[in-house]
């Protein structure tokens, strides 16, 4: 039985309760037993049970007083110790100045020797060199598949289907809420009106800094170059430009030249950018909408190149599903 | 030591040689050791060394003299019991009405309990079910990942990074002659001057037919029919219409509609289909030239969409390696 401590309980975390409870025939079939969450912390309380937790329970609580129990907790690694788990699933929010409760998590955890899967950005773009030499150290699994484009399949493709590659560089559209305005200002749009459109339908915060100064798509820059490219960088190390100075009008003279301007993140062994890049209509990086896209350059295979869904709860849940089937894989 | 058996040594036999040697840091870093190919057969002589065969020596003969040695064979068979192997790598040609030589090396080497690794779309198009019941019933690991998409990884990335997933159809471009004939055509060439330049640049054979009608298409649809959706289907089953019949008027029309017609493989659990299709410009699957490219629709991650080189000396080479490295890593 793998039991599992889920740290962090809002849209991801249920998402990937909600998940669990799908593939409830799949984890039967391939390892005859279902994985049973034995803990959750949101950023206040705590619920544990060593037997498993009755998870729909936790979330129509968690719905209804915003909390996953009554007890709260005054440090959550202090929390995490509280019952014996196999795996933490880190998705508490991201915080990108200091790792925040994320990375103290992550931390505890593998020193504990429990293996890991995280969405967490922050971690990983601070810290990403010495959590994985840990986890190395404390023969944990590390996973964060889902560090990057959500859904789509990007590390796991370079480490597990393409790891006889040499791959010279990545190139992509790892933030949709930027890809959205962007498509949107193709089509005519001011910078702010179509900000204002990606704010109403949820896919830009009220404070959109994050997204559209390029920070967010900066974070998966530094994951990339870390687990792919195995440099030892941080998120102070990416060059960043966003798209608040993108004019109509440039959109407009790249248009004249059958060009669209996206957001472009660029990894190398050399190269560690964000930046708003010239594309040509029909390549496969002008691709509209709040799609996440990536393009690797194998010295073998050549140019592969795969999209997908960059964000959302289930989307977001299914890429710790391939995480922890691989660790389950691994465990049996 | 992994030791290799090599049937068929045209071009995607060299270029695994090749990609090998490329690769010969990544297996002494991965495995301490290289893997030995111990054995070659081409269409008429067969070369081997119990000890590791001299490569450079067994592609200089192939090239100045066309066969791998003077030790001719009547028996494919036979010549693969001529010693020892761990993995066979069937990569002679395919043959799509009885599955030829390749079947029955195919079906040999898994009878003797040797693990198999093939790009051979005959065999798999015609007996998938046969030989992966006799793969299980033996106990050997049988891999296949190029023989759809050549480098673009689809089989593995399915079977593995979305095991999780139901995976509820695929729709592709699986064929790079006939998309780099209707790409020709979108830009005003009529069918029979875009098939003499593909055959010029030696994307098209001499006689088209498999590719233009629709026949190699069809293959793959099989292959991920049986081997994504647990089908059991054979060639026959596929309902196959080819270009052939596409003309300037059809495209022009397409186009003022802001569509372009591509040749679309269609796999689902009632669908199996290889027709030409209207597809809007702009959409993944519109791309023009010799890509391949798969539409994933997956339950819990959404559409997923990846591209990359469909044929190539070393590009099928690259998933040749890929499903090497999987058993080799089973095998440490």
């Amino acid at each position: 039985m793998v039991r599992l401590f889920i740290s962090g309980f809002g849209t991801v975390g249920q998402g990937l309760v909600e998940v669990l409870k799908r593939r409830h025939d799949f984890f039967e079939n391939r390892f005859g037993a279902q994985p049973v969450v034995v803990g959750v912390i949101d950023s206040k309380t705590v619920a544990i049970d060593q037997n498993g937790l009755d998870m729909d329970a936790v979330v129509a609580r968690k719905t209804e007083k915003r909390t996953v129990s009554d007890q709260t907790y005054s440090d959550s690694v202090k929390a995490l110790d509280m019952v014996d788990y196999d795996i933490l699933v880190e998705v508490s929010p991201t915080n990108i100045k200091d790792g925040g409760t994320g990375l103290r998590n992550i931390t505890h955890a593998l020193e504990c020797g429990k293996d890991v899967i995280t969405v967490n950005k922050g971690p990983l773009a601070l810290k990403f060199q010495e959590l994985t030499d840990l986890a190395k150290r404390n023969g944990c699994k590390f996973r964060y598949e889902g560090s990057v484009g959500g859904a789509m399949p990007i590390i796991n493709l370079c480490h597990e289907n393409l790891v006889g590659e040499n791959i010279r560089s990545i190139r992509g559209i790892f933030n949709g809420t930027c890809n959205f305005i962007l498509s949107k200002m193709d089509n005519g749009q001011p910078f702010e009106q179509a900000l204002k459109e990606a704010q109403q339908l949820g896919y830009a915060e009220t404070d959109p800094t994050n997204d559209v100064e390029g920070y967010d798509a900066a974070t998966k820059v530094v994951i990339l170059a870390n687990a792919v490219f195995h440099r030892n960088v941080t998120f102070s190390d990416v060059k960043i430009t966003g798209i608040t100075g993108i004019t109509p009008d440039a959109i407009a003279q790249a248009a004249a030249h059958n060009m669209v301007i996206r957001l472009i993140g660029e990894i190398s062994e050399t190269r560690l950018e964000v930046a708003p890049r010239l594309i040509p209509i029909g390549h496969p990086l002008s691709i509209a909408g709040t799609l996440n896209i990536a393009q690797i350059d194998a010295d073998l295979a050549g140019p592969i190149t795969i999209n997908g869904r960059g964000a959302g709860k289930i989307e977001t849940a299914s890429a710790i599903l391939s995480d922890l089937i691989a660790i389950m894989d691994v465990r049996e």
